[in-house]
């Protein structure tokens, strides 16, 4: 297998398998026009949306103005990198001026800001071309990607299933070939999740790398921007259009990277054979067994609840005026949720930031003697789209807490955390999560780059 | 009048009227020696210490034993400079090696601490002579002073009055002049009311500048470690032994200055007479009415919500095990209070951190047109001890919530403030306190010196 992405079957789309390099390549040899990869994607956007329902809004016009924009500028010389000429897809709770941005809830049904979100400017500056907006799940409270506005997206390699959310429309426009980047937003999961259940990559950076400003909050001190792509080359290459430094290349041999396997059971109920592939693809990969990080299994218990805690205070200080004045607007499911999250105290918010500190101390020790930690990004077969509970050996689980069971500890911990595809368990994709030290985001990609390309 | 403060009827101390400086130049010409201090302080305990339950512990032993240490090292030739053989008092919510330590509360009836707290360790490296813990109201949670294990501190002025609180037994020590300096903690104001209502000097620096390692914590965000003196040159000599920097001096023109008005009557009902005294007092010293700072005048009922929020959430995390455990340790009405900071949500308390985020950030803009505010420390009449209620105008106001009304704010936005004596009033003691943007320490004592020398 090579770098790319197994192909969805619902994956007919244009950049399907291309990677940013070769998109940039034929633009500059004149192969290609960014017009002409606009109306690729636009023609993708008008035939497959029906089918997966991954965007809110297609901003044809601007589109084909940038774009144009994009062209005149490169054949002037005026070469803006990687990006330039690149159509992208921006989550529904990120800023996009003169474009509605709708939170997946109808109380922003008509709501077109007058400015962009940082990180859509930066994108912009850099030439890329800002083509539609993608499903999220409602004001991006949930991992199920099926409940908001705009009605549920659907995952492109089996319709009947759930992408996982909340960036829902980012990963399934990714997937299907429809657009080679897209932004999406995670606060518990929400980027890598989808990701992993649509087959292709979503990177996490190191909190406070990707600026909010100008994303609709939803948990202040756990929110992240985050990047989807279709292999982690390109998501390395948005990072580094998002986040400059002096130094973008960063030396790493994963041979000589020390590896630690964070055992998933120790979080909660898992599927043992989706925990078996996972294990055994990175064993492939790796070329070796990989000690198990111990210290960071007996976390589990502990986490959820000080996340619970600091995730329902800060978003029901988001929503608490919303919720009073016009509940009626909200999801049911969201509105349920969110009345749950007004019940939390300020003492045990208050405790829950003492604990994260605590832990984030423990963490750094744990970083001392490895450099990544690998797990499954979520370890429970795609449940269908709308199902809540599912059976695990003919016990009853509950899907949002599965699902995000393997993620959050590492919004509450900031880790930067990159999910890429490990192959197929009965036709639908696998995600291994990678999880860094904070502030080692390059090294994670790059090791993302290595590890995919020995597992392939 | 002098730079030295009027002297209350209980203020027959040998440290009365004595400044640092002059202490220093006697010790350092032989007229008297450490040990000479510390006997004169321990006999002044022993008289006035009925009368006044100002102190918890007389650390008779290890005072003698530091102060002749002191002697020794002076006499080498080995001057650690103002501190040096200078008898001290130190709050009893402050860790002090080897002495109880009891936060005022049956909790912590037998407690000894095996390590000081930072700032008492900093005052022994300077040769300060730790002498005796001074009372704290329970906890440090309350501004009354009159509601601890040990019972009620009283009033160096009238026994039957409140000092004030929390830190009411290093305030009481200093006024009777039995202590030339002790340092107490400040949360919502808790140095400088039992300052003002001694008629001493309450000094609390910007947020953070004094480290609280090892001080029992009331409410972290808000907690403060602060001074008392009998003047603010010793104050501002304290503080630069804590927090050196190269520069110690600070050029400062009380003419020169910005000073601004901030009027009282806007955060709750105040006593006309006292803040006309005050008033009167500033006009004295300045030489020139000063312009009322309106725009701070106008945050009284925000201000005091959020500092509710805050100062709730973080008080219970820090007790909420010792309130379902043993609640019968407390004192009643600190009890009481702290089942009613349960009650604060999570998301009020992440909204009102982000309010106050808003305040600072409009300070910081009050701060551009001028150099300090002023302003009454507390402008009610002393209440007697006890009293929960008094009468304005036939109308009942709350002793605890007026107390504070003055100077909590300046604890929620971390600002450096002092409350210096300003004559009196029916034989009290006023304070008026002085507000400089956060950092400008040393700028506020300088201006706290001129001010009080030229008002006298």
């Amino acid at each position: 297998m090579s770098l790319i992405t197994p192909i969805a079957p619902l994956a007919g789309g244009y950049f399907s398998g291309k990677t940013l390099v070769q998109l940039a390549e034929a633009l500059r040899s004149r192969r290609v026009s960014a017009l002409e990869l606009t109306e690729r994607a636009l023609a993708d956007i008008a035939i497959a949306n029906p089918l997966l329902n991954a965007f809110t809004y297609v901003a044809v016009k601007q589109a084909r103005h940038s774009a144009v924009e994009a062209d005149r500028l490169l054949a002037e010389g005026n070469d803006l990198g990687i990006l330039h000429g690149i159509p992208i897809g921006i989550k529904d709770n990120i800023m996009t001026a003169g474009m509605p941005t709708t939170m997946g809830s109808a109380h922003f049904r008509d709501w077109i800001p007058e400015r962009d979100a940082s990180c859509v400017a930066a994108l912009k500056r850099a030439g890329g071309v800002i083509i539609a907006k993608t499903t999220t799940h409602e004001f991006a409270y949930g991992p199920t990607g099926d409940c908001s506005l705009q009605g549920a997206t659907h995952n492109p390699w089996d319709r009947s299933k759930m992408t996982g959310g909340s960036s829902c429309g980012s990963a399934a426009a990714v997937a299907a070939g429809i657009l080679p980047v897209a932004l999406g937003t995670d606060t518990g999961g929400s980027v890598r999740i989808p990701a992993a259940l649509t087959g292709v990559v979503g990177f996490k950076p190191s909190y406070g790398d990707l600026s909010t400003e100008g994303v609709f909050p939803l948990s202040r001190s756990l929110d992240h921007v985050g990047i989807i792509t279709g292999n982690p080359a390109d998501a390395a290459a948005v990072y580094a259009v998002l986040v400059p430094v002096a130094e973008r290349q960063c030396r790493v041999d994963l041979a000589g990277l020390n590896l630690r396997w964070v055992p998933p059971e120790s979080f909660g109920s898992q599927d043992p054979q989706i925990v078996a592939a996972v294990k055994t693809w990175l064993h492939m990969a790796c070329g070796r067994e990989l000690p198990a990080a111990e210290e960071v299994a007996g976390w589990s218990t502990e986490v959820h609840q000080i996340l619970g805690q600091i995730q329902k205070s800060e978003a029901y200080e988001i929503h608490a005026e919303r919720v009073a004045s016009h509940p009626e607007l909200f999801q049911p499911e969201v509105l349920q949720r969110l009345r749950a999250s007004r019940e939390v105290r300020g003492w045990e918010y208050v405790r829950a930031l003492e604990r994260r500190e605590m832990l984030s101390r423990r963490l750094v020790q744990v970083f001392e003697t490895c450099d990544l930690l690998l797990m499954p990004t979520v370890a429970i077969r795609t449940p269908n789209l709308y199902d809540r509970t599912f059976y695990l050996d003919g016990q009853a689980c509950e899907v949002r807490d599965t699902l995000l069971s393997l993620t959050s500890i590492w919004n509450l911990l900031g880790l930067p955390a990159v999910s890429i595809p490990c192959g197929l368990l009965e036709g639908l994709p696998l995600g291994c999560q990678l999880i860094a030290a904070r502030g080692q985001d390059r090294m994670l990609m790059e090791a993302a780059q290595q590890l995919l390309a020995a597992g392939g």
